[in-house]
C-alpha cells in the first residue's frame, strides 16, 4: 500500500501553545497500528513506558512507581487529589496561578477540608508562611504546589517547598504537567510524593492520558482512601502490577505514540538535551519581543523558559482578537492569557518546535504589528 | 514527503475483541495531523462530532445533546451516575453481568443509595419485577440498565424497560457502550434520558475518550449534583455551548480520527449498512463454529450480534491459554471470557472486519483445535 497517496497534503499550523504542542512526524505515525489492549506487546508497552518515566524522576523502582491514567492532565490531578488525601484529612494549596485555583476546585467539589496560600500571580511563595502555617495547623496532612504555572510561566520553589513539608511529615504533591520531562526534577532530592504530567506537554506525546509518578510507601499507605472508581490511583496501580495491563480501556494509538516520543527524548539527550532546546527557544523569542518592544508580564529570575506571558502593548491600535486572528492565518497559533490582573498574551516554547521556528513566529508578529499599526516604543 | 519511506512494514493482528478494535487506515491517517485544542479547526470538528452522534441518536438537537469526555468508557459512566443522580437519589441497578456490576461498585464508592436487581448471566432482567419494585420503592430517581452486556453478548431489553421507567418518573441511563452505532436506537421512543458510548467500538474510532448523548432538560436539572470536577456532566456541557471547546484538554488526534470514523459509518450505510456486516460477521462465525461443535452460552434468542461467549469443549486436551496463544501467533486475538459461572471465552464481531476475516478465524481455530487434539463432538 503506497501511503503516500491516500494522505492528503496540508501544512499544520505551528502550536506555541501550552499543549497540545506540535508533535514529530514519527510520533503521530506511531499511531498508525491497532494493538489489541490485553495483548503480550501491549503491556510490554505499559511496561516500557512506566520504566522511563521512573528513570525520569531520577529515581528508584524500588521506591517509586508510575501510574497512568486515561484522560488530560485535570483527570491525573483530580485522582491524586481524590485517592491520596485521608478521608480526614486535610490539603494545603500553594496557589499562584489558575491551576493552583482549579486544585482548590476540586478539592472542595471532593469536599476535602483545605487550607490555602494564596500569592498574587507575579509572586514567589512565601516559604516562611508556608512554613509557620504547617507547624501552626497539625491538621494538614497534605501539601500541593504547581511547579510551573501556566498560567504565567512562573517557577515555583519546589524543592525549597518540598524541604519545609518533609519536616512537618506531611506528603506533598508536585504538578508538573507543564515543566516534566523539560526541566531535572530528582523526585527524592526535593521530597516528592506524588508528581504529576501529561503525554503532550514536554514529553512530546499527543493527549489522552496523565502519568502520576508515585513514592510507593506514601502510595500502599492510601487503602480506601479514593473517592471515585475511575481516578483511584492505588487501583489503578495494582491493576498495572496484577497483569500489566490498564483496568479500563486505555488509549492505545496515544501510548504507542508516547513510546515512540520517549524514545526521542533520548535521542535529543534527555532532559538535559531538550532543555537546552527550549531554552533557545526561549532565548530567541524574548530577544525578539524586546527589541520589538513588547514587554513581559513576570520578572526575568520568576521566568522560566516553559511559557511566557507578554503585556498587551499599550496602543489603543492594539486588538488581541486581530493579532491572534492575523498569526493564526499566518499558521502560527498563540495562546490567550490567563492572568487575572493585566491583559497578556502567552507563546509557549515547548513541543517539537525549534529556533527556526521562532524566528518565523517573530517575523510574523513583526509583520502583523506594522499591518495593525501598532506602536511599541 | 514520501511516507511509505518512513512507516515500517508490519501486519497488525486481527481484534475479535471488545474493544478496541481493529479500525480503517484512514481513521488512523486522520491521526497525522497536530490540531489546536483552542483553535476554530478543531473547534468545527467538534461541533460536527457533537451534532452527528445526536443524529445517530435519532432525535433532534432541540431535545438532546451529546457530551463528549476524556477517559474510557468507564469514565462516561461514572460521569453520569456521579452528575446525574440527585444528592439525596436513589439508583436502581439492573445488572446481569459484569458492567452492571462495575456501575454498582461506582456508586458504592461514590456512596450513592442504590438498589440493585440482580439476574444470572444469561437471563433476561423480569420486566414485573422491576416495574413492581418502582412501584414499591418511591425513593428511586434514576434506573440504569446495560444494553448489550459485554460479559456474554446478552441483548437487554432497553426499550421495554425505559416504558417502565418513564411511568415511574424516575431518570433512565442506558449503557450502550458496545451496541451504540451497530444497532439502531431512538432514543425518545425507549425513553431514555442518558445513553453512553465509547470512541472505540461500533462507530471504530481509536480509543480515548466516551460520549454521552443527554437529554436536554433532564441535564439542565442536575445543578449541584456533580460529585467530581473531571467528571462533572453538566459543566462539560456548558463548556461546550459556552465557546465550543472542551472544558480541559482534550484527545485531539482521537477526534480527529473519530470524525472520519463517523464518515466511514455513513459511507457504509449508517447504522442499517453497519449492522448488515456485523450481522454476517456474526452469522459466519456461529454457523462455522457450530459445524466445529462449539457451543454458545447463551439461548440463540438472547444473544446478539455484537460479541459471542463460546463455552470451552468438554475435552482434557483443551486448554484455554495455550488456545488463545496459538490463535495470538497466527495474528488473531480474541477474548477470555467474563462469566462467572461458566468457562468461557469470547469472540466479538465488531470493529473494521468483514467476512473473510471472520473465515479465516475460523479456519485458525479448526487448525489449532486439531493441534491440540481436542475432540468436540
Amino acid at each position: 500500500m503506497n501511503m503516500a497517496k491516500q494522505i492528503p497534503s496540508w501544512k499544520d499550523k505551528v502550536l506555541f501553545t501550552p499543549g497540545p504542542l506540535t508533535t514529530s512526524p514519527t510520533v503521530k505515525q506511531a499511531m498508525l497500528r491497532d494493538l489489541g489492549s490485553r495483548d503480550i506487546e501491549f503491556i510490554g508497552l505499559i511496561r516500557e513506558i512506566r520504566r522511563k518515566l521512573v528513570e525520569l524522576g531520577q529515581v528508584s523502582p524500588d521506591e517509586y512507581t508510575a501510574v497512568l491514567l486515561q484522560g488530560s492532565g485535570t483527570f491525573g490531578l483530580e485522582a491524586v487529589v481524590a485517592s491520596t488525601v485521608p478521608p480526614d484529612g486535610k490539603l494545603l494549596i500553594i496557589i499562584n496561578g489558575a491551576y493552583g485555583k482549579r486544585l482548590a476546585r476540586i478539592a472542595s467539589v471532593l469536599g476535602i477540608d483545605t487550607a490555602t496560600l494564596e500569592y498574587a500571580e507575579d509572586t514567589m511563595p512565601d516559604l516562611k508562611e508556608i512554613d509557620d502555617l504547617l507547624k501552626a495547623d497539625s491538621k494538614i496532612t497534605n501539601v500541593s504546589v504547581v511547579h510551573c504555572e501556566t498560567t504565567t510561566g512562573i517557577i515555583n520553589p519546589i524543592r525549597e517547598i518540598g524541604d519545609i513539608v518533609a519536616k512537618s511529615g506531611a506528603k506533598y504533591f508536585v504538578d508538573a504537567m507543564s515543566s516534566f520531562g523539560a526541566m531535572p526534577i530528582n523526585l527524592a532530592e526535593c521530597g516528592i510524593d506524588y508528581i504529576i504530567s501529561s503525554a503532550n506537554k514536554c514529553i512530546e506525546g499527543v493527549p489522552g492520558f496523565s502519568f502520576v509518578l508515585c513514592r510507593l510507601d506514601c502510595l500502599k499507605e492510601t487503602a480506601g482512601y479514593a473517592r471515585s472508581v475511575s481516578l483511584d490511583l492505588l487501583d489503578q496501580y495494582h491493576g498495572f502490577e496484577k497483569n500489566g495491563q490498564f483496568r479500563f480501556t486505555p488509549p492505545t494509538h496515544t501510548l504507542a505514540a508516547f513510546r515512540q516520543a520517549l524514545a526521542e527524548l533520548e535521542t535529543e539527550g534527555g532532559v538535559a538535551g531538550r532543555a537546552e532546546r527550549y531554552q533557545r527557544n526561549y532565548e530567541t523569542l524574548i530577544d525578539g519581543m524586546r527589541k520589538m518592544g513588547f514587554k513581559e508580564y513576570l520578572r526575568p529570575e520568576d521566568q522560566g523558559y516553559i511559557i511566557t506571558s507578554f503585556l498587551y502593548p499599550d496602543d489603543p491600535n492594539f486588538s488581541f482578537e486581530r493579532f491572534y486572528e492575523s498569526l493564526n492565518q499566518k499558521d502560527y497559533v498563540i495562546y490567550p492569557g490567563k492572568v487575572s490582573d493585566a491583559d497578556c498574551f502567552r507563546i509557549g516554547n515547548i513541543g517539537r518546535i525549534f529556533e527556526a521556528d521562532v524566528r518565523a513566529l517573530l517575523a510574523a508578529i513583526a509583520e502583523t504589528i506594522s499591518e495593525m499599526g501598532v506602536k511599541l516604543k
